[in-house]
């Protein structure tokens, strides 16, 4: 590998080149927050019309920006806004897709903010760190721009990553990516690799970096309950007319036993175990309800008895009702008993959970619990699978150990209870694995007023690519 | 008794009355229909502000025609409508109370009305029964006249029913009856009297009437249970966060067991059992789902297995959730744990059961199966107790038989799953009982377009309350 790297740096080991490479990054700090302020006075708003013609510019901007690192850049239109695709070409043995996005949410309560949402300025932080304000700082420009001032620092420093890279940006993260689909469908080919880097993830403390392994899938699911032909007198009709509600009631209270477990036959049959060295690695964080329910109110572990609390949001499956509705909601009493009631549901799903299998188990438990003279009816289904990184992935192995390179501590392997969709069609599209690695931190505030990223984060954030980048190759 | 009855009818021996009377109710029928009608053009809409006047018409109508049979007749002013109070002083040994309302519903959806609502009219109703169409026909207008025709019946007979009468017609009966608390802290003197008798109830079918011995009672209570401090993010918390929607649904689950009982300790401590000759007589109804359930789009029973559908619905106490709601509820998904849910919830009560009791027990039921980091609060406890005639009671008796005389076969003796607050302030304010004996239809139509009442219920209405009169005296 360093032989190969050799060759493509035109001469220089690759040991000496990360070093020249952390040295230019360290060097070229000041120009990058320039460049990164320039990026932030783009209001690329993406779920706005108003901003179409800014994203367009944001876009433009990340493509010029790419082709000065020597990527060749395109712009693709999409039914919505743009995606930015920019690549080497080395010859490297290996390719890395990147993914951000260049757009960025609304700035509403705009009242909130103590400066203009789009003047970036530099800030204090806790413990008097220093900060970049502005929308857009963490989420997710600021952390982009970590991955495009790592390649940067490579130039500067005479070379390049001894893996081939391609940057591949979207403008619609924030609005629920409804051009990816239609995309990937045309234009997967451009973005062939063999790994994809997602930087929109956090660090488990400001000192601690982390990497998220695996994502909880996703199953909505909307249950309506029905009973009588109309809305009954419930004097009358009480006690001998079955309540839509009740019934609802009876069934999301069976979905769950005492000890927290969710009673759909099949829920857990194809939920994998964390391996052993992740759970271990989690028992030693020791997250307690003392540091994260309190801040929200609470103080009792409400999943399954037998786990870790981190566990129960990482990676273990749930089934949460979101909304819930029947019958009279207005103000004072209506004694009625309603013709129908309804949860709107989701699961949260992990390897290897197929959604399709729990949506057809959901309605058989609902179903096997409907008296006679009630309806079911079910909407939404669909939903994503979860996403887990192979532990044993020489990827992951590598990665990890250029973060504790710099960062002095090893990474956090966490588990997100979230989302992401775009890792899912990775997968399914390109057939890749993704490493999930951020900089962003629990008070960025990101989707709210005074948004900002630690100079730290993007800082070292930049330096701990170039690491990642040598130890991929 | 017939003694007594001589001398107060002036020579004319009870018996003989009473077929005086009856025959006068036959040849004054028409008569007696066009008095009705006139009182059914006056449209007394009482929870309309608009109608405030015509209210007052109506009540004045009410008085003149009270005053033209001989009973001394006062309107008298309340915070809303007023009430007309009326008696006759003979001397009887006892005195009746005769209740009802000549407030009407408001008429919308007018376009659905084939004739105007307050042109009255006759029509032609299932079977070919001969009908009186327009608002208030039935509800409670037509009601009040049969007693009122009863009255001028003895009178047109040459004599008077051989005990004294009070009738006392409120004017809000439409719109929850604001002002009669108020009405009767101040002049419940007014009122004294051995009995009331309510003409606001129905038959048990066309060809059978009905005494509404049992009302149940009616106990409203909101619960909202809270969690955390603010709604959570599903995919971040879930697992671990303590959703309150399934706390509420638990404790709903738990409130009933598989045979359809109410588990809140104490519920059913001061239920008396219907005696068995009522049970009895409601075993020979034979009511079922086909008859009950079958028409609102239901067939099971859903209230205590071991319970007739009769006893489900008329003696046995029940918790219906009459509205349920937390989280999201609009279109679509939106991936939240909700910070609070609730549950409107009423229960219908039955003798000897206290409402402050059982809300003070439920809310015990409720406080035991929450989370530690979990709040519930309550709101609108109050409510009414349940209503039973003794069924030993002398005056039913002469009632049911009156009513057999009148109609060829027994009453039904009913239980109404329905609370009419007004029984339980004769009992509270005056210490008397109530029968409740109407003569109105389940195809009435009352509150809805184009109701009706059948004058056969009018004229049969009419007999029955002479024989009654005759009976009770």
């Amino acid at each position: 590998m360093t032989a190969s790297g050799a060759q493509i740096d035109g001469g220089l080991t690759g040991e000496t080149l990360g070093r020249k490479a952390l040295a230019a990054a360290d060097a070229g700090l000041d120009a990058a927050l320039g460049r990164l302020f320039e990026f932030l006075r783009i209001p690329s708003i993406s779920t706005d019309p108003a901003y179409r013609e800014r994203c367009r510019e944001a876009a433009s901007w990340a493509a010029a920006t790419l082709d000065d690192l020597g990527l060749a850049a395109t712009v693709i239109p999409t039914t919505g806004h743009p995606v930015v695709v920019a690549r080497t070409d080395t010859g490297a043995r290996r390719r890395v897709l990147f993914y951000g996005h260049y757009d960025v949410q609304p700035v509403d309560p705009l009242d909130l903010w103590e400066t203009p949402p789009f003047a970036p300025r530099f800030g204090a932080g806790a413990d008097g760190r220093r900060t970049i304000v502005g929308r857009g700082a963490s989420d997710d420009k600021g952390q982009v721009l970590t991955f495009l001032e790592a390649l940067r620092a490579f130039r500067a420093a005479g070379g390049a990553p001894p893996v081939d890279i391609t940057v591949f940006l979207e403008g619609e993260e924030e609005c629920g990516s409804p051009s990816l689909p239609a995309f990937f469908a045309a234009e997967a080919g451009r973005l062939k690799a063999d790994l994809a880097l997602v930087c929109d993830t956090g660090m488990w403390n400001p000192t601690t970096p982390s990497i998220t392994t695996s994502l909880r899938g996703i199953l909505p699911v909307e249950v309506t309950i029905t009973g009588a032909s109309r809305d009954l007198h419930s004097g009358l009709y009480g006690g001998a007319a079955r309540n839509p509600i009740h019934v609802l009631a009876d069934i999301l209270a069976a979905a769950r036993d005492a000890d927290g477990r969710i009673t759909i036959p099949g829920f857990y049959d194809e939920v994998r175990e964390m391996p052993d060295p992740v759970r271990d690695a989690w028992a030693r964080l020791a997250l307690g309800p003392e540091d994260f329910l309190k801040p929200v109110g609470l103080s009792v572990p409400a999943g399954e008895r037998d786990r870790m609390l981190i566990e129960q949001i990482q990676s273990r499956p749930t089934m949460e009702v979101n909304g819930i509705f029947g019958g009279y909601t207005g103000e004072g009493t209506k004694t009625i008993i309603p013709a129908k009631a309804t949860a709107k549901i989701s699961f949260r799903l992990v390897a290897d959970q197929d959604p399709a299998k729990i949506a057809a188990a959901f309605e058989g438990f609902v179903r096997a619990r409907l008296p006679a003279d009630c309806g079911a009816s079910f909407t939404g289904h669909g939903g994503s699978r979860a996403f887990l990184v192979d532990p044993a992935s020489p990827d992951l192995a590598h990665a990890a150990r250029a973060l504790e390179a710099e960062w002095g501590v090893a990474p956090v392997m966490v588990g997100s209870g979230g989302s992401i969709p775009i890792v899912g069609q990775f997968k399914s599209h390109l057939g890749i694995d993704t490493l999930l690695i951020g900089f962003a931190l629990d008070d960025d505030r990101i989707h709210s007023p005074n948004e900002k990223y630690d100079v730290t984060s993007f800082h070292k954030g930049t330096r701990s690519w170039v690491r990642i980048l040598q130890a991929l190759g």
